[in-house]
């Protein structure tokens, strides 16, 4: 064996793993087929300032992202908040505090009801929750078999014995539940927007129940993700978010360039090649990629088709961000905290994205869900030029004239494929499981897999460690 | 160059392509990974009759098959349907005649209203509909760029200009459409059966847009892709359907045992890299494996993101076929035609199977959808137990006593990963047209790209055509 453990992809969850597992004296080396550890972590120096183009904030009851933090000696400090947001409803513009935009009381009335129904859902979802997965929850828990079967392939250990339908569970779109409650007026767009930005994803393309799960798994509630003040969006990272991964890398084996193309397991343990033609051999691996990525490498033996389902059923939301930097923060002179909601725009959301000490002023956009699909086949240009239009219209003529543009398009990571998160479609709940089933010698990490705050850093976190853990407990 | 076209993937699609490009006098070199020709058509020789272990069936309409099977003079049979049908609704066993089982009359209204549903679901896909592919159909042309924009993989034109979001389109699974009319009764039962069977999938993970565009290219009606007099399971080959790729094959360059694992592309051409360590060079390539598993292939350039979103979001349908053999057609000697549905068990549909000189007499069910995801997790003595007990429900006690079971579950098959197609996931209409947009010098073929009887042999055929007509216009 050239190590004992071997972890594949050194973003935040492949850092944890490995860092958990050299905790308890293991050996263990990682691999990553980039040239830098992070993942969907990636802080970029802008005109002096740390400048976050993955994953940004941290948020309350996320309390390993806040241990690391402590324990690499970062410094945090809030989002901007003060003053007025901005909602821009097709021609008209509004003022609003706190985190649900300003409606008229019909609006108003049917945004509470469709976040009732959600709200129902997601409690529906968490007492179902066998906490061995978010995808789990919603289903009934499956009777594993033997690990050797694993390896078979064919009798795979996710399975049940009874043959039969899975009846009309997880049959419906996150759309299909919102559109009676929400219709199709304000109170559905500025759901639509927030939605697109939480999973990358339009709510025509998620599954009801793996977003009922998802928000389970971070509180229950849809608001707290797309709050600022005591929600997802309360906290920035002085020196960028990547920090916490060059933190956990700065201990570690961590071997970067090298792009896994086959992993060969046996009972013993497993072989995994490189593309550049290095090999490596392992006792165990834990695999840290994004699901629909995995199937980009080749298994032998192939895994099994509980395995191969999940993976093909969850494809990454897609999300592009754009940081338009200013000679000041003139929102914050004009009483505003940056921050607007756009119903009809490819720009969905916009916050305050001003660097710590003030010294570089800047707004960022988001472009998600199928905005960000069409923006990817057009020309970064074509992207700047809409989001400085949806500035705008948010902001005034101001915000036409930025200093700088900087953006990161996810879906052309090739490496990750989309941001922030894989998303489950509807029907795959049964296939769950196998999302954290270990197969022989081979775990699986990456947020996705994480039971609380799934897509999220403290989820990556979470799940990395959950790994490490059942190796170091012989499970 | 090695050659001047070269055609990945010896399946009906693939064949299609290269027998095309071969009658107009081109150089073709044809790449399969497996040790036989056929993909999807799969023919065993069971006690000396032929028994076709994947698609089995011709339907009308479906000419270009029917020429094949001219041109390689080969013989036909009808399905058996003399007698009466039987359907299995929980505890009832009732008979019935012609495609629609006998149900109350509330039970037959709701049917009635269900398919109205969905008629016109697919009434408005035909006339949406551009016929450069089944997925383009629910949304409208996007506008294509240069073929060199394609190549660099980041303004890949399949994008239209405005960035704008994809509002409310494709945002409902087929189970969801089918709530209201159906409710859930019998009627939903029968349906939902149907439903498996078609796509080897349940109707909750399916996209309502996609099932509508795919019946619209069958000729608009759900029904007619059930029937068996006058539907697609009206003819049968007395040699099996793998005979027509084998016919295709004959006079062609097919080399078996290349599994693709790298395709670099540019200007000039393409260069492919088998697993085994071989190379070829061609000026034109088509690419005719189905479209989930061109991800396990790498590409240099990287694929568009558009490429990606389509193939990561439309996961082959699961479809296990078992056929038992007995030692006389006691069904037919009954009045039965052998032909059953089921509404609550792994098996929903069963039929007669016997060889086309009555040697063989046989039945043959299918486990589709979800309960064919189950059985694939379990053994195979399992799946046979299953089977037989649904048999014996439908038939007798006389069915319990087959002389042999023979199966094939489709997606343990490594190299097409399920059966009968590979079914977009709700909201990925957007992402369809790239399933049949070229990238550089690589055409996309396979069932799923047909405009006509798409998931069919018939649209295997087309699909190659059409792939093969556009190297030749030089499109």
């Amino acid at each position: 064996m050239d190590t004992d453990v071997l972890v594949v992809g050194a973003g935040l969850s492949g850092l944890a793993a490995a860092d958990a597992m050299a905790a308890v004296g293991r050996d263990v080396v990682v691999w990553e087929a980039r040239d830098r550890v992070g993942g969907r972590t990636l802080t970029e120096d802008v005109d002096g300032a740390a400048v976050d183009l993955g994953a940004q904030w941290l948020g309350p009851t996320q309390w390993r992202m806040h241990e690391l933090v402590q324990r690499f000696g970062l410094a945090t400090f809030p989002t901007h908040t003060t003053g007025r947001s901005v909602l821009v409803d097709g021609d008209k513009r509004r003022n609003y505090r706190g985190t649900v935009p300003l409606l008229g009381p019909l609006q108003l009335g049917r945004m509470a009801l469709g976040l009732a129904t959600f709200r129902r859902l997601a409690r529906a979802a968490d007492r179902a929750g066998t906490h061995d997965g978010v995808g789990s929850a919603p289903i009934a828990p499956m009777t594993a078999t033997d690990g050797r079967a694993d390896r078979a392939g064919t009798h795979d250990g996710v399975g049940s014995a009874p043959i039969a339908p899975v009846a009309t569970a997880d049959s419906r779109t996150l759309a299909s539940v919102l559109d009676g409650p929400l219709g199709d007026g304000s109170a559905r767009a500025v759901v639509d927007a927030a939605i697109r930005v939480i999973f990358g994803a339009d709510p025509g393309e998620l599954s009801a129940d793996w977003v009922a799960a998802y928000a389970a798994a971070a509180g229950g509630d849809l608001l707290d993700l797309a709050a600022v003040d005591g929600g997802a969006q309360q906290t920035r990272l002085v020196g960028g978010t990547q920090a916490i991964a060059s933190g956990l890398a700065e201990g570690l084996d961590v071997r970067l360039g090298r792009e896994v193309v086959e992993i060969q397991h046996d009972d013993d343990g497993v072989t995994v090649h490189a593309r550049s033609g290095e090999t490596i051999r392992a006792a165990h691996l834990v695999v840290a990629v994004p699901a629909p990525l995995v199937d980009t490498i080749a298994f032998d033996p192939p895994l099994p088709s509980s395995r191969l389902a999940v993976q093909r059923r969850m494809p990454m939301g897609a999300t592009a961000k754009v940081v338009a930097v200013y000679d000041e923060p003139f929102w914050r002179a004009d009483g505003l905290t940056g921050e607007a909601v756009l119903t009809d725009g490819p720009v969905q959301v916009i916050f305050d994205n001003t660097s710590a000490d003030g010294s570089v002023p800047a707004l960022l956009a988001f472009v998600t869900g199928s905005p960000a699909h069409v923006a990817a086949r057009g020309t970064e240009d074509a992207l700047h030029d809409a989001v400085v239009a949806a500035m705008v219209r948010a902001f005034g003529p101001r915000a036409g004239r930025p200093t700088r543009l900087v953006s990161k398009q996810w879906v052309h990571e090739r490496f990750t494929g989309g941001c922030p998160v894989a998303n489950l479609a509807p029907g795959a709940a049964m296939h769950a499981p196998a999302l954290t089933h270990p197969v022989g010698r081979i775990r699986w990490a990456g947020t996705e897999t994480a039971t609380e705050w799934t897509g999220y850093m403290e989820g990556a976190v979470a799940a990395g460690r959950r790994a490490a853990q059942d190796i170091a407990a012989g499970r």
